[in-house]
């Protein structure tokens, strides 16, 4: 479904708005942004969610929201990703309809299959390794989880979580159909440069058609 | 449309959920309340929010969800109270509908003419006097500001910001007609009393059909 996968957070964007960062994410070839802005007012999420939902559009590429439905609804995102403490899944399909693309974090197999049976479209699996982006991250599961939840589920599993040039195709080789990062592109100077990178990685150890 | 409203705030509640806050504050006399769960994950808010949601459809009473519009249309509120940095009213009322009631915080003529424009059910003005029950609210505007915009718009002008027994009369007298309170009811031994006692104090300077 995806092979790239980018994660915005403005604090660590160098003074770039999340619609930038997402514009040279896409740009370097990521095929999904999702803009995460935790405790940011809704009016400021909304607009930058427009931003990036009309750059994702342009460029044929998929945009999700974090956790807040209404933002996604009322950008136009392809759907939303949700935490384990955010809104259900299926609370989420009732208001976004069968053809949103609804993620959901899990850390564990159970979590995992309970998400599938509940309707998610992809699940995000992590924290892979140790990483200060996301603070309220539990504890690192490392690799073994996601080659257990790949065989226990249908649906693409996203690995999180201190994904670097470093580890990407170590990630993909345990069983990720794909690699979510956020600081190894959005604080990188060259966020475009960065992403081009990573997806090559990825895309030498999973042959895939490209998206574009 | 309102006498007392009755906005939630957990840290205040004396170790009671906002539901069971809620609770006692439509058995004083309420007829609205707000929960307001700023920092909340989703989950918990809609969990809180569908547990009053029954409450209130049980009272007869109403009930909103404060800047989370798809919270508010999972747990069955009447409606959502957004502030100046939540999503637009317009954009609420194209995922809520025509039949949902919307608020909207104002500290002007003009911020209150424009919410009105854009659709607003209702207006709630404040900070009224200086509170600590929000922290990112502006400076306290006073009583002024109430007269004028009740002059300015048609729609119902709730008072809101550091209400109390004690000037909550003023507040009724100055064009408000409803006052909304926070401390003055959630921060109570018996939030249910207080609430009673406010309603009543309402009505005796504006004398309305009691809802009950």
């Amino acid at each position: 479904m995806f092979d790239l996968y980018v994660v915005t957070d403005k604090g660590l964007s160098k003074g770039r708005t999340d619609a930038e960062t997402a514009r040279l994410a896409y740009e370097g070839g990521a095929d999904a942004v999702q803009l995460r802005m935790k405790n940011a007012d809704g009016a400021e999420m909304l607009a930058q969610a427009r931003e990036i939902a009309a750059i994702a559009a342009e460029m044929d590429r998929f945009f999700f929201v974090d956790d807040r439905v209404d933002v996604a609804i009322a950008s136009g995102a392809d759907g939303v990703h949700l935490g384990q403490s955010d809104i259900p899944v299926e609370v989420a399909r009732e208001l976004m309809g069968t053809d949103a693309i609804i993620g959901v974090s899990v850390q564990t197999v159970e979590q995992a299959i309970r998400a599938q049976e509940n309707g998610a479209d992809y699940l995000g699996v992590g924290s892979i390794f140790t990483t200060s982006t996301k603070p309220d991250a539990v504890q690192a599961i490392g690799l073994g989880p996601v080659f257990e939840i790949r065989q226990a589920v249908d649906i693409p599993v996203v690995a999180i979580g201190g994904i670097n040039r470093g580890n990407i195709q170590d990630v993909i080789r345990a069983g990720a159909d794909s690699a979510a990062v956020v600081s190894a592109v959005v604080a990188q100077d060259d966020p475009r440069a960065a992403a081009h990178e990573l997806r090559d990685l990825i895309l030498k150890v999973r042959p895939h058609v490209p998206v574009d």
